[in-house]
């Protein structure tokens, strides 16, 4: 019988991050696309974000998304093992702010490139956060 | 019969936020809680977030939340009218990162001392980002 601390296979909230002799919770992209397309589009976005979990190696747990009127904009959020990701829409603008924050070995980067191929923005701004240094 | 384009009262997504002649989508707190309390109790997490959107001023439209093992930490999402409040903890270190996105009128600086009754933290880092300047 494992000792009940014993990590189990997989499981993300075990260990924190060590990357060049920093320990951190998690990477947490904040990520903005300006001049999108197919911001109202929920089916759409739905779709980019379970494509994101995957192409991040991640594990989806959970997903709601909802729509809002008269502009058409989406907000959606994504429960993953690792953390989270989210996306707010402002179509009218041609707007989306997401955050894709996740733990554990998923690559966070690799939603950048699935984010560009389905939103066709003329811009994308990526800052990454390394939550919980010196926790 | 009001133009298809009309804003409704309360709609949040019509209008960017205007602050001292910056316009803005909404505003993005990411906050840390390092050697904080009861980040295993999954009722009081959950309450908590509710108290956030209450005080902030923000209307609740869904939460889920999600507990991993061994370590007993908690993944919450809580998807907004103007946006979500996200926390996810790390127990055995003490820490929590949250992130508290809202756009509209609410007030989200109101969720920090919320928190701080909440989870009793050593200490607190609040970082406001300002989603969607020049969009």
């Amino acid at each position: 019988m494992l000792p009940a601390t014993a990590p189990e296979a997989g499981e993300p909230k075990d260990h924190f991050i060590q990357r060049d002799g920093i320990a951190f919770a998690g990477s947490h992209l904040i990520i903005d696309l300006y001049d999108a397309e197919r911001l109202d589009d929920l089916d759409h976005i739905e779709q980019t974000m379970v494509r994101c979990v995957e192409e991040a190696g991640a594990t989806l747990l959970h997903i709601h998304l909802h729509p809002f009127e008269p502009n058409g904009g989406i907000s959606g959020v994504a429960v993953l093992a690792e953390s989270h990701i989210s996306i707010h829409s402002w179509p009218e603008r041609g707007y989306a702010a997401l955050d894709v924050f996740m733990c554990g070995d998923a690559e966070p980067q690799r939603c950048v490139e699935v984010l560009r191929k389905a939103f066709s923005p003329a811009r994308i701004a990526v800052q990454e956060l390394l939550r919980g240094k010196g926790a």
